[in-house]
């Protein structure tokens, strides 16, 4: 068996708009990737973008040293590794799993843990950077496992990111570094959507609290990156409200389970829920700003 | 009387660590200065630094076209122009007062349609950049007023800031301006104290975290600038705890008297409330880490 020939070859579960990109970042790189998807639409755009389509995980990881898992929390990728379908005992004996969806640090030390027990590697390795930064590339991975998995796994990251923290031998550290992440972010989405309507309530030109504030020291990456979307009135989902109900909602659950209070993620996760409760659970993360909106019956472009 | 010469001479009310700077300022700018403060400390530092020392606010201000009201708020604004030993009465007939105390828009507009019914002329102009960028005269000044005000307090104002946002000829816009600014920065700061205290909690290495969070999605300007102060322990007041507890409680009073709902700032608000209680009002703001760290019984560097 050609070793270099085999480690060119990459299975990616899950094709969505992470993971899709990062399928074709891998293409990109010179890999061959074979790739799989619940959703139709996900394997054809894969199919269509020079990807190996399989009939079922199990079949996308055979005779494949690598396995890129972009599910959308911790029981899914549970399930594809372990599930009826799963796949990790079809893959060769020497591989490793590269899990990359957002879930609490517990359950990455448990899927590794199940996974190392089979003699396979493990590396915690959530992503950040948004859709467009996945098909470039381009994402940040924040990464945790044993020297054997950041050995193995290290080509298909390198194609898939221009910026890895290597953040030790501890599965579960990425994971808890991708939390801290989400929620500051979660928590500066929400405040950017209030302060942009209570703006507006103030009757202020929101171009120039735009302008100004992203000139000032309220500034945050999510302020810039979001008010965009509301001055548009573009709630199409670059990422969607969906996320951070799951990823606020596993802070709850860490700082319950760790007995740590989290007064500001708490208030942020309310009005991720109310703007989910009143029917944008699909749309963009910044229609938050719609929900006040509607509450206070201020005008905002692209209200519903 | 020799215009320009009188138009070289600006009053500065209010010598603290933002009012001392701008007079520093100011004064380098070849302006003469005459100030006064009700703290004999500031008085010091001021004549330490070439100025003028003035026995009272309306002594400071006699032969002055130009008043820096530097205080804390509307009511000592309100005090030094109309109060029992304010100066509006003092100042020559064509004047400007630049009016640089946070305060709620509509006790701006209520300010300067008082100071106009006297025939002189008021520039809203709330500050932002802290100390160190006051002493440089390098601040970013959101000033709104009549032309006249913008002509005749524009030297000094040029002395005072590196970015002048003119935002229009209504009085008041410029305090709202600052007000959104100061809700996503009192919200980014608790925020950042809460994440940086919940990975303290998680074990994680908070200067790896701090590296991280700086290059990705969560990150804030206030993350950027306030969570340095937590990793050194180092909580001399650079703003204090009780600029917030003022500033978040006049947005809680901006959204009651407008109906308009503010959760975010609402629960950084109580946080800092929380630290003021604690006996931390005084200390730098980022002692929100050091509330949590109480709390929680986690060990942070520089905890009381």
């Amino acid at each position: 068996m050609n070793k270099t020939a085999t480690a060119s070859q990459v299975a990616v579960i899950g094709l969505g708009s992470m993971g899709g990109g990062m399928a074709r970042a891998l293409l990109a790189a010179g890999f061959r990737v074979k790739g799989f998807d619940v959703n139709p639409t996900n394997l054809e755009a894969f199919a269509a973008a020079g990807g190996t389509v399989a009939a079922s995980a199990a079949l996308a990881v055979q005779d494949t040293p690598i396995l890129v898992s972009v599910v959308v929390n911790a029981h899914q990728t549970e399930n594809v590794l372990f599930g009826a379908e799963g796949c990790l005992a079809a893959m060769p004996e020497e591989s490793v799993v590269i899990s990359s969806a957002t879930m609490a640090p517990e359950a990455a030390r448990d899927l590794a843990r199940r996974v190392e027990a089979t003699g396979r590697h493990y590396l915690d390795a959530p992503i950040s950077g948004g859709a467009t930064r996945a098909a470039e590339g381009a994402l940040t991975i924040l990464a945790a496992g044993s020297k054997r998995a950041f050995t193995m796994a290290g080509p298909a990251i390198d194609a898939m990111a221009a910026k890895v923290y290597e953040l030790g031998d501890a599965a579960g550290t990425g994971a808890a570094f991708k939390m801290i992440n989400q929620l500051l972010a979660g928590v500066h989405i929400a405040a950017a959507c209030e302060a942009i309507s209570f703006a507006a309530r103030q009757g202020l030109d929101l171009a120039r609290v735009f302008e100004v504030i992203t000139g000032s020291a309220g500034n945050s990456w999510m302020f810039e990156n979001r008010i965009p979307h509301v001055l548009e009135g573009d709630y199409a989902p670059r990422s969607a409200i969906e996320i951070f109900t799951k990823d606020l909602g596993i802070i709850a659950d860490m700082g319950r389970s760790t007995q740590f209070p989290t007064p500001m993620a708490g208030a942020a996760l309310q009005l991720f829920l109310m703007t989910a409760a009143a029917g944008m659970g699909k749309d963009d993360d910044a229609s938050v700003a719609r929900l006040f909106a509607r509450i206070a019956g201020i005008d905002l472009p692209g209200q519903v």
